[in-house]
């Protein structure tokens, strides 16, 4: 049986992740987290935190909707762009990615065509529905998000967030604000996000309903290089796979992250910066760190926003490399386009050193055709245009054709503007995005694949203690002679000690102990009939299977010490047999 | 202003909270939570974990899709159940929930009703739309599940899951099976959950989105009233609104869980567990024991599934008495419609003491019809057929009319079945459910209403400790001679240990005292020019503003002392000026 089929299929007996719907035939692209895989998945979560946010100066998480108004994504340009190429048979009505059709049927490269280039192949060719021998119809852009109705109105879309991120652009101000004004500043979140993939891929990798993890660091393009956390990672080496390497046919480079600004492979330090945390990060997880590279996008893969965008890979079983992670410079085009399109001013001041001269705009009412037009509100017209600021009033004009003012509608014809030049101590500037974004439910699979060992015919999970659902296993070693009420004491004091702990009573003693290797549960702890005599009790370590004899009363801080990672198995206790 | 408006402004100017999408005008229903808020969520979802999870025997957490297949709710009875009534206007097309226009416009009690019964008022009374004025369209009901497509094809149809618990019936047998066939299972949920309100209300308590709080406590009926933790619980007393107090215009009782079950006014034992629970859950919440009462729904108001519904409500300034929680005993219909749905047999076995006569159901494949309808593929059929499940194949035949056996389509007439009488030692059942719901959101503003105060004309949020999202902020007396260096490394000594910590460094001392009142962070660290001298810190206390100096040296130890809640304040190190 292949690595990935063994994983899943612990994966689903033991509680971690399965797919959903079963009972129903299952949905593709869905999948449940089970008791231990939400505890997992939850540790991964908090790992990242501490990564992403509570290691970062002036970084801060937020939670923003799920399902967001049109509006916000006719800004984004994810209703323009955030599509994939689909074709359906005339005849059975199956709809296919073309691209992937294309690919698959003729063999040829379609990486970056067109629309129209693609509808040629499909004739020139004469490409037919593979399952029915059916007539194809044209290649059409299919909208990657799930569409819905906000409310009783038929009118009023909503869709479902195909990333976090536009939460974030939406709310910065506010959070900049809330945040007394400090730039950088990281927004990040973390939450469920959807995207209606055609063919979602077997396993976690292509999901329909996925968590995703994002910050957003909004700062000073002209700061861009000024990265504080840069110095202590600069010499952090990384296997990089440039657009430039792949296009000519290359392996990756190992290179320092410094170089590879220096050599400008890297657009800013603070892109290096994140490629050195994520590295960091995802070997936290248990990764070997010949397992992990960064592949640059290339041009035509990169998403509509970015100007450089490096993933980063970890190589799976059967799957080969695979994303798990994207570091996109989204540069100002998010926080620009909602700016235009809300006609709300988001950007940012700043004092310059030496004073600037700067173009302003000057709002003037067209009396001469505001009188004739509104009559006896002309004068309140005129006096509330006044108090209005200029550039908002003109880019609302610009965006939807009229203003509002006191209840009535004015245009172009009633608004008059003029620039002139003023001399002033600073600027306002729209801030850059620097984007590290990771998916949840491939580093929950990632860590289970890497973590997945087979020792004398029986699978030991080898989770990093730090991601381990349950820390600790207690037993009594048979379930008489009073071994199951020391043990349930003994667990009952853990688990008000706070520790992620289980009390398994039942059952042969080996077959329990492989049970929680297959949990990937790191210690067990077994009450037996010598802890009768002398209150002490065994320590069994998952990876090795060595045992180690300890007092009762000195356990809790001892498992502690381990769990901070202060002492190693061997020091615990005692050896076995030891103790007098 | 009213106490809810200065929530709600506290709520935004300092990060808890606020509408979302507000640059684009807002879309009504939808909330975002800033930095401050997110960590208050958080602490609240983590003691309802606390409560409802860790603390109980054989209780879980899993994770499901918030995007749900039709089959789901087809069998919930959530696309038939799950409306309300709304009326449109037939010349402005806005549309209204029609119960709360009839009585608006009518003063009609119009709860119960049927849609005829609405209907015939509205032509009695010729109402209008109050808008327009324009001629009422015939009352209908909508739904109120998000609906959208899932995949290419416009046939799939998916619903936003308007209630976590679909996820746990459906997943019940896998879960069941994972933690080893054990009853009482609880299988708990928080997450996001969908409702598309025709009239979303102001605030938090009435969203389109929102999180969900939810344990499934599945049982055997016959043990529903074998609760162990019911004997701790007993003497509980509650202010009980029950719905016979209700209908005859009475106050609520106060009487203790045991009393209430005895007297029959609560169906059994775990329910009454769960409002026991449920109460000391809110107490630890803030929320006083007077702004704490139980009112069992009406007969009308209940869910479709629910026997019994005791709501948990608190007394929030201008909504008066408030839903936070429900507690349903939902007793099988759930899992009946999923096993009559989906045809998979998902009822528990148990042996009984004496041995029990059974009906059994016997599969007859019958050979007169198969023979001729299936030619040469008869026999595999027959073969396939003698394999299956009686009760199954017979709930699929039911159910949708056919079963498909080796790739062909068999109805009724090509099976018979036999029911015969078998003595075993133990039966299958269907087992019930007990259902504590909690919505987060309105525990979140809960929370911070109960926490707001006023002492000389500020504003102090007296979160309890364990939910306050900073736990101590630490400020430099003043910007320069050293003192913020030494702050900083208080500051950073604080993070490593896992405080939620905030640096405070500029502005006068009295306004970043003032915004940490605001922000509710418990304690304050103030160096001033006495720590240069002698390496003591003050610790100034948000509720009392009284402060304390101590040691730098002891500071993070008697810290975590006191937010494990062992000290108090006032046993914080040494009166101020006492120190030599």
């Amino acid at each position: 049986m292949a690595l990935y089929d063994k994983v899943m299929e612990l994966s689903k007996r033991r509680g971690f992740l399965w797919p959903s719907f079963e009972i129903y035939g299952g949905t593709s692209g869905f999948i449940t987290y089970g008791p231990y895989g939400v505890i997992l998945k939850h540790n991964i979560e908090n790992l990242w935190r501490d990564f992403f946010i509570y290691k970062q100066e002036n970084f801060i998480e937020i939670e923003t909707p799920i399902i967001m108004p049109s509006a916000v994504f006719e800004a984004s340009g994810h209703l323009e762009h955030f599509t994939d190429p689909i074709i359906a048979c005339l005849k059975c009505e199956k709809r296919y990615r073309a691209d992937h059709l294309i690919e698959e049927l003729t063999g040829v490269n379609v990486e970056g065509l067109s629309i129209s280039e693609m509808n040629e192949i499909v004739k020139e060719k004469d490409l037919k529905c593979p399952d029915c021998k059916g007539a194809l119809g044209e290649v059409e852009l299919f909208n990657l998000m799930f569409k819905t109705n906000i409310g009783a109105y038929k009118g009023d879309v909503g869709y479902a967030r195909p990333e976090a991120a536009q939460g974030m652009f939406v709310e910065f101000k506010r959070i900049f604000n809330i945040m007394r004004e400090k730039l950088p500043l990281g927004i990040a979140q973390i939450g469920k996000t959807l995207r209606n993939e055609i063919s979602p891929r077997k396993g976690v990798t292509r999901l329909r309903e996925f968590t995703i993890m994002e910050v957003e660091v909004i700062l000073d393009p002209e700061e861009i290089n000024n990265c504080p956390g840069f110095e202590k990672y600069k010499n952090t080496s990384i296997s990089l796979l440039t657009a430039s390497l792949q296009q000519k046919g290359e392996p990756p480079v190992n290179i320092t992250i410094e170089q590879a600004v220096e050599e400008r492979l890297l657009d800013n330090k603070w892109l290096a910066y994140f490629l050195a945390v994520s590295k960091s990060f995802v070997k936290t997880l248990g990764v070997a760190e010949d397992k992990i590279r960064f592949r640059e996008q290339l041009p035509h893969e990169k998403a509509h926003y970015s100007k450089q965008t490096i993933d980063l890979q970890v190589y799976l079983d059967g799957q080969g490399w695979t994303e798990i992670a994207g570091h996109a410079y989204r540069t100002d085009w998010d926080l620009s386009r909602h700016i235009k399109f809300s006609g709300v001013d988001m950007r940012v001041f700043k004092k310059t050193e030496a004073p600037l001269t700067v173009k302003k705009l000057v709002l003037k009412p067209n009396k001469a055709t505001i009188g004739p037009d509104f009559q006896k509100d002309a004068g309140k017209i005129i006096g509330e245009l006044n108090k209005m600021d200029p550039v908002e009033v003109k880019n609302k004009l610009d965006s939807q054709g009229f203003i509002e003012v006191a209840g009535r509608r004015l245009t172009s014809k009633h608004i008059e503007f003029e620039e002139y030049e003023e001399v002033v101590k600073g600027k306002k500037f729209i801030p850059h995005v620097i984007e590290p974004s990771y998916g949840a439910d491939r580093l929950v699979y990632t860590a289970l694949e890497h973590a997945y060992t087979e020792k004398e015919g029986r699978v030991i999970l080898k989770l990093p203690v730090k991601l381990a659902p349950i820390q600790v296993m207690v037993y009594p070693l048979v379930e008489r002679d009073g071994l199951p009420e020391i043990s349930n004491q003994i667990y009952m004091e853990l688990l008000e000690k706070g520790f992620r702990v289980e009390h398994d009573v039942s059952g042969s003693i080996g077959r329990r102990y492989a049970r929680a290797d297959e949990i990937g549960v790191p210690l067990g702890v077994t009450v037996d009939y010598q802890t009768l005599e002398d209150k002490t009790v065994t320590v069994r370590d998952r990876d090795s299977w060595s045992q180690r004899r300890i007092f009762i009363s000195e356990l809790a801080d001892i498992l502690k010490q381990f769990f901070e990672e202060k002492i190693s198995f061997d020091q615990i206790g005692y050896p076995v047999n030891k103790i007098e």
